[in-house]
């Protein structure tokens, strides 16, 4: 995962053991060499095995060959060759243009390994892969909570797992600034609490990405989203402050004065300064949610606009990108921007990420921008990864031309850091961005989402050895809420429960600020609740088997109960541990669900037809195990609706076929509370 | 845990909520704002408040007073008053003399902490504590396998949250040098893989401790233990070389030549480098397990050991010790170093770390020099909790006078890092350590092992808020072992394995070198198992019933008939994981033993006495499941040998009374394989 470009398999296997060895011939620099090392301790690591750290010197002999012809672009550029093919026959022989193509096909390799009785080893396969897309990006919001060098670092490492390549990195928001700046030290200093990268360590984590293959393009939003700039610096704002570093989330009114030459000197002597440790050839000035009040109130910027025949804020802020585009072009870099850029007047090198809708990305295309898809890939939404994996940059049906299509660069994922924190980050990310970066890689027809969740597990497990920490911490955080009590009874829970998706949690727990604790049940959860995604099946399984209602029965039958058994110790858990107070409603929910499941089961396997009272109790009560709480609900309440329904509807069978039968129920049963697809984006 | 040195429990209780606010009257400065600021993040993540990070100004309502007299040393040193008292009635009232004494006390706060149906709350109650011993140490061996400064920060937490005061950090072996030097750039150039402290990270790390209150003594072990040093200046040693970086472990030849005035120029410039780096009065240089043949080869030291009439090789280290001292005490620095170093003719000044027997330390208190006791604390060796406890630097037999007594300082757990990396330092450092803390700070009496292991089970978990993987992380391993599949069978044997106590792991993996895998079972599992402790504890109980062996018996029957049914699941996964093949010999033995204690027990509760060739034949199947394997060993194999020989011998039991029917089983069944205690202390 991502699937390759071409897969042939063949027959045999090349044995990896303890005489395991790797040969670099043709073209090798640092930075090969480290990769094929860091792959061989992860091959050791998972094996067991004591490998040798010197590299094979009979490339004949060696058990992978590693044929890498040149260095490929530096510094890493948008127009890098990441081919690379792979061959395991006698030996396995990766064979890659540049060194960016080789580190991409050592992954490649790591996620071949199998094994049986006789022990590990590469299945022989004939591999030839290319990405469909040359812009596959990860963003992560350092802004609004920190994410310490550690955290940035495993996430590059897990990028390069699944073959993403850029880091698009925000390093600047209302609620923090995360830059050290020697020029205009005010900047980290009253606008970070104390929370920023050092140069030396953004030089750090550049290297180490550019190590892996992977770009850095940093984002300095402006002129909105700017609070914790003008706290130390009030003079750029537009009206006069005080300002202090945000605290809690939305839009702020704070914004740049685009009208003073001073601001364009500030903005000019920063990007100077800090450009110089950034060296890719993109800057993201952000350039969203504006809304312009500031402006509006300002009477000499009014005077400003009426001057030069800027028609509204919107045009006020295409004059600021303007200025900007030219301030960037002399800092030798290309303007990325927001997808609220794209107004007349915007120079066409500029690049549009498109955040509120694939429209903005057709656009731009047919008007001859660069642009990069985002929308559908707002992983802080808290969709599940099926969800994201069916949103394509460049679907079959688009209309765009070859030559438009072109304009189109890829996408990125995007994780806004309202809701998470250093604990919590990786079970955010990751797994659904694999299935991302899926898309952004393999062709357009990989598409069985079946196939994508069952490879899916594979790489989340995988993951872990890279440092990234989605598994482990769950228990960390369950732990934490039992106040260190075994927290089995509260998992059975967990295990069928999901965040609320979009930005409901905002309104459920509104007293939370930059500084809350992000240590609740819902942190601790999975996006993609594999245990709901189960229940949800095994009903549709067991309805579509009507009129014997045997299939998956025996297991529903297990999970039912445990809802109703584990209810008690969840109470017991809570009244010792105040934490999870908020959590005893959904306890409630979870044991009336299961009683309601193994009612509706008896009535279906022993051919009762309750009555409509019974009926209408037990949808009431899935009305309300259907809302929200503590910024959780259940997936599969469709499925229950489904299921009492069914149990009432059970007379009709002997009128209908099976499947009008269960075409009827879901009609009953439905619509469901609310569409399970993507959520609008309304930040 | 520590436990405080006076409590008094009173009644009633002060509510944690929302509301909760902290007031700091009297001193306040940078650090004492800091150490509140991370209680109360701490509190915040407990509890899922939100919490203001506003000071209150008013100490009458605040729920946490902190009332702090003054700053404490500056730079921290050993006579630091670290006593506080906690007062909670109607507020939570902290006084303290110092800073450090104050945090103290706050991680008291938080440990206080309980819960029920009515929230969170501290319970009414009086405290008055101060440490025991002034020297409370943890030392981290860097050298043998790197650990990076992430992992050095949350040892420095977690210490702190058991009021451990000393991080000693042993920063070269003869496995690497892992300090930047600017003056001998080869050090950490030629003698580190890469793999080293640059000095700005050792600044922030002595400032993460001393913003803990903990001090950071630096070890350069000398003259021995050098072969990283001589890799780029063999000049230095006592032998041409050329020498390379160690990659095995053991006893090394290179020494430094003590001879050659160059050798002293060389080190005077380090230390001189070096110590402005670290503030604290001590300066650890080794001494340990120099073997001499060097020295002994060499003629032109011969001939300058004759001239000045020095005997032997140790006389020669004297010789080294009596230079070195000069040269510390020229940078300001007093000398400490491994009980090798207490020859006659060392300076009183020297401190001396006993590692080799509780003897030493007597014998330095005698002779007046100061001393630390490293010896029983060897967390390395894999010892239970229990073993470690059971050790005390002034046991209440000790025949020193009370002014030798004030010599012994304190103790250190010694974490030697073999066979520890990053992903698994934490689980071999705790949670032991919190109960060699315990033996350090709590009064000589605090010695139920019992109680010992309820709290530190709590503490255990509270760890985890600090980021310590030691829970976390055994999942991590047992995934990757079964390559991603469901580790539920195999936890069931790592939930009652330990790894070989003392040193055997080296002969049991020989092959294995500093850059191998950390990744095998034996990594995984506590050094401490829960379980085993557990099967153990349940065959007394049950023998201490005869004749009617019915306590614990369904609890006993559950466990051995898992043993016997997830045999089939560990060999499944083993199939598909080959990481897994040295496991299935223990899986085949604790089937055996789950087979073999169920017929027991059938036997004894239906009173059937089997003949001695059943007993003979299980005797044998449990003398080779006692053989350890993949570096694992079963801790109850006795208790189930006692089961066996209990079944075989109750017709004793109408002729005797069931003590002394008890006595018999266990005399027959034992001597255990070897003793539980304390194993030798072999390097």
């Amino acid at each position: 995962m991502p699937v390759p470009a071409a897969v042939r398999l063949g027959t045999g296997r090349v044995l990896i053991d303890a005489k395991t060895t790797i040969a670099l011939t043709d073209f090798v620099d640092n930075r090969l060499r480290a990769g094929v090392t860091r792959a061989l301790v992860r091959l050791q690591d998972r094996t067991g095995l004591v490998l040798s750290r010197e590299f094979a010197a009979n490339a004949d002999a060696a058990t992978l060959v590693v044929a890498c012809k040149g260095p490929g672009l530096s510094p890493p550029g948008l127009g890098e060759d990441e081919s690379y093919t792979l061959d395991a026959s006698r030996q396995v022989v990766l064979s890659a243009n540049t060194v960016v193509g080789a580190l991409r096909g050592l992954e490649t390799f790591l996620q071949l390994l199998a094994g049986d009785r006789d022990g590990f080893f590469i299945p022989a396969v004939s591999i030839q892969d290319r990405p469909r897309f040359p812009w596959r990006g990860l963003l992560i919001d350092a802004g609004r909570h920190f994410e310490p060098v550690e955290v940035i670092k495993r996430e590059l490492d897990a990028m390069a797992a699944v073959k993403l390549n850029v880091l698009h990195w925000h390093l600047s928001e209302d609620q923090g600034f995360r830059v050290e700046s020697r020029k205009y030290p005010k900047l980290h200093e009253l606008g970070s609490d104390g929370q920023y990268y050092t140069q030396d360590q953004l030089r750090e984590v550049v290297e180490y990405a550019r190590m892996r293959g992977i770009r850095v393009v940093p984002e300095f939003d402006m002129p909105g989203h700017v609070m914790s700039w003008v706290v130390g610096y009030p003079e750029l704002a537009s009206a006069p402050g005080p300002y202090t570093i945000a605290r809690k989330f939305g839009v702020f009114d704070a914004v740049f004065d685009p009208t003073r030459p001073d601001t364009y000197r500030f903005i000019d002597s920063f990007i100077g300064e800090i450009s110089k440790i950034f060296p890719d050839a993109y800057w993201h000035l952000g350039g969203d949610e504006n809304n312009g009040k500031q402006w509006k109130a300002n009477p000499k910027i009014q005077e400003f606009m009426q001057k030069r025949g800027i028609k509204d804020t919107a045009g006020l802020q295409t004059y600021f990108n303007q200025q900007l585009i030219g301030i960037l072009r002399k800092h030798g870099k290309r303007m990325m921007g927001w997808d609220e850029i794209l107004e007349p007047g915007l120079p066409k090198e500029a690049v549009i990420q498109s955040w509120r809708g694939q429209r903005s990305l057709v656009d731009a295309a047919k008007q001859g921008y660069d642009s990069v898809l985002s929308a559908g890939y707002y992983i802080d939404l808290l969709n599940t990864a099926a969800t994201h994996y069916a949103v394509d940059p460049l679907p079959a049906s688009s209309d765009l031309t070859p030559a438009e299509a072109a304009h189109v660069l890829g996408g990125e994922a995007t994780m806004w850091g309202e809701w998470v924190g250093p604990e919590t980050i990786d079970s955010r990310i990751w797994p659904r961005t694999a299935a991302i970066a899926e898309r952004f890689w393999s062709p357009r027809d990989t598409a069985s989402v079946d196939d994508m969740y069952r490879r899916l597990a594979v790489v989340s497990v995988q993951l872990e050895e890279l440092g990234i920490t989605h598994l482990r911490n769950a228990d960390v955080l369950l732990r934490r809420l039992t106040a260190g009590a075994d927290p089995a009874p509260l998992r059975v829970l967990a295990d069928v429960v999901e965040p609320v998706k979009g930005y409901q949690r905002g309104g459920q727990q509104s007293g939370m600020t930059t500084l809350g604790p992000l240590t609740h049940l819902v942190d601790a959860v999975s996006t993609d609740s594999l245990g709901a995604r189960e229940v949800s099946g095994l009903v549709e399984h067991l309805l579509s088997d009507a009129p014997h209602f045997m299939l998956g029965r025996d297991q529903l039958q297990t999970r039912f109960a445990s809802w109703r058994d584990e209810h008690a110790g969840i109470v017991r858990l809570a009244d010792a541990a105040p934490a999870l107070a908020e959590v005893t409603p959904l306890a409630d929910d979870l044991a009336a669900m299961g009683a309601i499941g193994l009612d509706a089961i008896a009535c279906l396997s022993r051919g009762i037809v309750p009555d409509a009272a019974w009926r209408d109790a037990r949808i009431a009560t899935l009305t309300e195990a259907g809302r929200p709480k503590a910024a959780l609900e259940f997936p599969f309440v469709l499925a229950m609706r489904e299921l009492v329904v069914a149990a009432a509807e059970q007379g009709q069978l002997s009128t209908m076929t099976p499947a009008e039968w269960l075409a009827r129920v879901k009609t009953l049963a439905g619509p469901p509370r609310r569409g399970r697809g993507v959520v609008p984006v309304v930040r």
